[in-house]
């Protein structure tokens, strides 16, 4: 059974002006109404903030673009991951062409550690793009 | 004498346990209450929306940190500014020890002259960092 | 059999002081030499480059952290992906709780389409958190 | 006199293909050679990394978009700025239209502190846009 937190109810002001514009770029954007954009502005901004806290449990997204072909590149990712295998929940990885491929790590841990990962993940030889996205378990926003 | 804008007033829900986060990360930031927190995300997603557009009349500032012993440096930065007088509304010049200058060019202009107009001058020789900080007039916000 | 391009050198100088900062700061995360920290350095100018212009095929992931449990979420996901399901190369999916998932699609098309197929899909009800990654083909870096 | 660092001379190579675009890249925006473009990242990359460190000695602009007729702002902002009076080098103003001003801190401190201390000015009510642009003492680059 699922047990949620009650709703709140708060009221904002502003020119009438702004929030026409808002209104327009939300629309833009797809969402259905002003209070789900604005939730989805404030848990953003959570967002942000669990991750000035480097020992905060957190979930994390890493982009790896790479050429395969790289001598020992594979046994090095490899390597690594398992070296840090708690961070590691899943991983899934396409073939962008005949020698490029395109690996997403899903991580979770502190987020301190997550970025040292990241960062030696990124830097191996024939790495050619890596990107951490901060994200979250879900539970605080 | 000064018009502004009617107040328009609208009502958000969220769950409790988000909006008592949320309350405290403002509160940390010294926010005097929630309408005036969410009025800033609301612009702050405006202005980034105006930055999207090349062609939008916008304000900036360009901060640039240089080393005024470099040759030519102060000659070429002048003469760019010049060269793109209409965008400099005012600069201003600090020296940060015997060697180091910071300088703050504040900007006016289409976005996207702006962003081309800061690349040239955070090219120049000497220049050791330079970044582009993207505001607003203040009319649309 | 696979076709490399040939191999350019070219010399960097730059003072002392700040190249065994540089050093530093590469040996802590991870890299092997200078040449390849620079060459990440270029790719990244590269692929922030790429993705300055709309029409430019290129890769992305994006990350959404969602509820399952809102109404019609799922359906709404599937529909916005079936919309789209030429940028989907790929789609991974976590249980992170009993309530939040977090799913990760891998993305290829026109870098202006797929912001706002990204845009779509992060504003559905019930998505608590979504992040666009930019990344590459690898062809041209 | 000038006591400067010795300069060191260091070898890169890298893809043909690679380096071809990188030069269109840095020639579109202004550097003069591949040397100047290749510190300019290093820097920022150095920079990037002082800001990690919320201890370390740093120098920052905060841009602040306001508009100067809201209730006691003008009070708050100098009060607040007098309370952290060590940290203001210098501050612009420009009076954007009738109503807008923007204006210009230049700060120097603790990164931590300074980024604490813009926070406290970003969030008085009537500031429109608060902006934090971490740069450098200019000493380690």
């Amino acid at each position: 059974m699922k047990v949620r937190s009650r709703t709140a109810r708060f009221g904002v002001s502003l020119e009438e002006r702004l929030l026409k514009r808002f209104d327009g770029v939300i629309a833009r954007k797809g969402y259905a109404n002003r209070s789900e954009a604005i939730r989805d502005l404030i848990r953003d901004s959570l967002v942000n903030e669990e991750w000035e806290d480097d020992a905060r449990e957190t979930v994390a997204t890493l982009t790896l673009v790479y050429d395969h072909g790289t001598h020992e590149l594979t046994e090095k990712l490899t390597d690594l991951q398992h070296s840090f295998h708690e961070h590691v929940i899943s991983a899934v990885h396409v073939h962008l062409d005949a020698h490029n491929c395109l690996e997403v790590l899903i991580l979770r841990g502190r987020s301190g550690e997550i970025r040292r990962h990241a960062e030696l993940l990124a830097s191996v030889k024939g790495v050619k793009h890596g990107k951490l996205t901060m994200t979250s378990t879900g539970k605080q926003i």
